[in-house]
């Protein structure tokens, strides 16, 4: 394995681009190979083994293409499948769950912590036991907030129904004395203003792009393979749905011209 | 080598203890050792030679007392050592000038990063080099504060003479238009209130501590090495210098009562 190679970076859609962007923010002179899973998307609300499927089709792809560490940017997919991940390929893999608990960690003064996610995420407990590993002391709650992920897919995070829809969700968070938030999809940074607006300016948001970004700069410098020397890195987007729409609205969210390629995986 | 064993940590003096108390906030099950070298505190005007042979003899006693990772909780002792030493010892060696890179290279906006540190510290210009391993596009202006670590373990933070001289020192980066400034001394977080309303509230501070302890509880997740089931935690502090006053001061530090033993290494 080399520096050179690229990392390979996955979700259910766009949402693993605020990861992406975070990577390519701290770690400039890395390659980069994403796959958005968006024909299959979304994933919060399908039975974990199915997720995991989709998960390893990915990962083999991304194998296949070369890369030297994956990145699973995305909440569900993580707490459905990081753990046989590691076991199953050889290259470091990293999720965005045990990141984001870190951060949140870091974040708290008064120790408790909310978390929000798809279906699948906050049904498997996974930030709660995660953060439990770390710090026992902490009291963590879980909100599931399924219809998030598709305001952000079909791009209408600024629709009049959206900041409703948002407070109605996080109504049962406000009594809990918070003050900081797990924002734990990775579709969510791009409600943050939303969220922000109904916690209240007391309620820290944790994104994990920013930490996982982080996470996987200390783990690559560990293991020799950062790429320090790459003034023209390579960038490449893989989407199982429209690449055109990926192409415009990755584009935006990215603030630079991305290439996509339309790739099918599957059944 | 077992979860159990305990986690070293090693300033010139009470610095490090900036760092300690982040371990213990973020990882409250960890066992820790504390050595203060207050005998020989400051290290930064030393030859770097010197600073690196007070390291070694730290780091012999600590690895003797069976630790499964040593952090070098000063930046001077990190600058001088760190290299060295991870070829000198089995375990996992952290120093604080990465992980306070890699949150520079997170917080900044404006790609316009200061540092202030000790001489040796500034003259090796090991955070510049660090910062631009990973991202090449930052601007980096360092910073040489000789005096400020005086002020922090005599205790004068609060000195009427401590805002004129944070002052005149901090003054050539008043200019350079920075956002985050590095806190490039494990003593320096006692004297943010004073760096913050000198520089004023847009740059961001960033004290190597919170850092250094995410970095380390990543390092030992990834080396199955994290305590995680630890309800009594033992803590313990050795100093070179007078164990009392180290009692004294590092008990208001950490907001604890703490034991310390007096050692004698060298020379």
């Amino acid at each position: 394995m080399t520096s050179k190679q690229p990392i390979g970076l996955l979700d259910s859609g766009f949402g693993g681009l605020t990861v992406a962007s975070e990577v390519l923010r701290q770690l400039p002179q890395e390659n980069i190979l994403y796959v958005g899973d968006n024909l299959r998307c979304p994933y919060g609300s399908r039975e974990p083994d199915e997720v995991k499927r989709y998960l390893f089709q990915i990962m083999d792809f991304l194998a296949e293409q070369g890369v030297k560490m994956i990145i699973i940017a995305c909440n569900t997919a993580t707490a459905a499948g990081l753990e046989e991940a590691r076991t199953r390929y050889k290259i470091p893999v990293l999720g965005v769950i045990t990141p984001g608990s870190r951060a949140a960690i870091s974040a708290t003064q008064s120790e408790r912590v909310g978390v929000i996610g798809t279906d699948v995420t906050i049904q498997s407990d996974s930030y709660r036991r995660e953060i439990h590993r770390l710090n026992p002391r902490l009291y963590v709650v879980n909100q599931s907030c399924p219809p998030f992920v598709q305001l952000v897919e079909e791009d209408r995070t600024e629709a009049p129904e959206a900041h409703p829809l948002v407070a109605s969700y996080l109504a049962p968070l406000q009594q809990e004395g918070i003050d900081t938030l797990i924002l734990g999809c990775t579709h969510y940074p791009l409600l943050a203003p939303l969220i922000g607006e109904v916690m209240g300016e007391g309620v820290k948001l944790i994104s994990s792009a920013e930490e996982t970004a982080r996470e996987a700069s200390t783990i690559l410098q560990l293991k020799h393979l950062l790429n320090a020397d790459n003034p023209a890195p390579q960038h490449r987007f893989f989407t199982t749905g429209d690449a055109d729409y990926f192409q415009r609205v990755g584009s935006r969210w990215l603030k630079r011209e991305i290439d996509v390629t339309g790739i099918v995986l599957g059944p």
